[in-house]
């Protein structure tokens, strides 16, 4: 079962978002495991000490290196990749949600505060990883965002496997624009060619909105052609409703 | 007051992770608040769809048009913007973020399954913005993301004013490393210059490990220069703990 463990000084935050829907099925489910450990339980001083002023000086706190690295050896001998969410980490993608998916979980780290001591980044071998180019009050819901794109890859999870082919047929684009009924909405209509029911028409017609839209929005999705965007779909439910 | 309101299938979802911390407390704290308005008691059929298979063929099901304004709709006369989360979307900022933060709020339109009929997007002028290059399971979780980015920019939501200026002074630029008590982490040592109570020399040194990190990891931001991400904290708790 993937395992998620989610190390935060606010546990309370958790299932949050991750226990509706789809996620919160799998999870009941037991398709995947969620967990978290709070570094305040782990302090051992009487006020339960988790940052400290930044060396050097500078506004806010820093969380100390030695309560979070306690905190994360008590999760015991580990072989999951332990992120740390972060606004200077690495953009996070598709291809490491993959990664990640197709091993055993892995362990969240949220900041918050002024960030945390750099020496623990090392020590404890954490990988920085980001959400986007903006800034968040703590690491919690960038860590849901990642658990997400995760676990939503986990076989079971999502209902329809014909759902995954379309993914990676998308690979690098965009979504093209999807229609369903009513055919008329509010004087506007469904293209044609999606009601031709000829289907080499519409994957071309497809294909080639979701170039003009990729060109318009994210050319350097076509320039750098990492593949990084798969969004041919935002939730594979698999159930109408 | 700042208000977000929320366009979901799963309301259950809110607060969520948005109910803790410095967010928690400036909701409770009445700076900004948060509603959710749920499609399905929209909709009027007796099955209460909200969805249908996409036109032209393909997995999945697309949230219909119809349903979706009439949501938007019954939040009555509207001057917020309107936000739809998703994978297609222009990539959200921290510049973004500021804008959104100094007007009355925001709609938040959160899309499951395989994405919303089109002509809902142009009808209502919905802003499509992503957080991310990476597939979630519904709009939910890029929402709560979001949010979290606009309100701690709002006045009197974070408790140190001295942390914006160090905002705006790293702009550009990923954080530099930060050190806090013990002096001795396993064998590892704070930097001697961070120490050495020269502010000059402190300021210079976290500069270049700015810079040095910045090229390593984001070389991208240096060559456009768009300053999107400010990444000097990622929290202005204010609260020593």
């Amino acid at each position: 079962m993937w395992k998620a463990s989610v190390i935060s000084l606010y546990p309370d935050a958790f299932p949050g978002v991750l226990g509706v829907g789809v996620l919160g099925r799998a999870l009941a489910d037991g398709l995947w495991s969620l967990d978290t450990l709070n570094p305040r339980d782990i302090a051992d001083d009487k006020h339960r000490t988790v940052d400290d002023t930044p060396a050097g000086g500078g506004p806010g706190m820093v969380m100390r290196a030695d309560v979070l690295a306690r905190t994360i050896d008590a999760l015991g001998d580990e072989t999951r990749p332990r992120l740390l969410l972060s606004p200077r980490g690495r953009p996070f993608t598709q291809t490491r949600a993959h990664e990640l998916a197709q091993g055993p979980g892995a362990v969240f780290v949220c900041g918050r505060f002024e960030g945390v001591d750099e020496r623990v980044i090392a020590a404890r071998n954490l990988e920085e990883v980001s959400i986007g180019d903006f800034v968040l009050a703590g690491g919690e819901v960038a860590a849901q965002a990642l658990i997400e794109a995760c676990v939503r890859l986990i076989p079971g999870v999502l209902g329809a496997p014909s759902s995954r082919a379309e993914e990676s047929f998308e690979q690098g684009l965009l979504e093209y624009p999807q229609y369903t009924r009513p055919r008329d909405f509010e004087g506007a209509s469904i293209p044609e060619v999606l009601l031709s029911g000829d289907h080499k028409k519409i994957a071309a017609w497809r294909r080639e909105e979701a170039l003009k839209l990729t060109r318009a929005r994210r050319p350097d999705l076509l320039s750098d052609g990492n593949g990084g965007v798969q969004s041919g779909d935002k939730e594979k439910d698999g159930s109408p409703s």
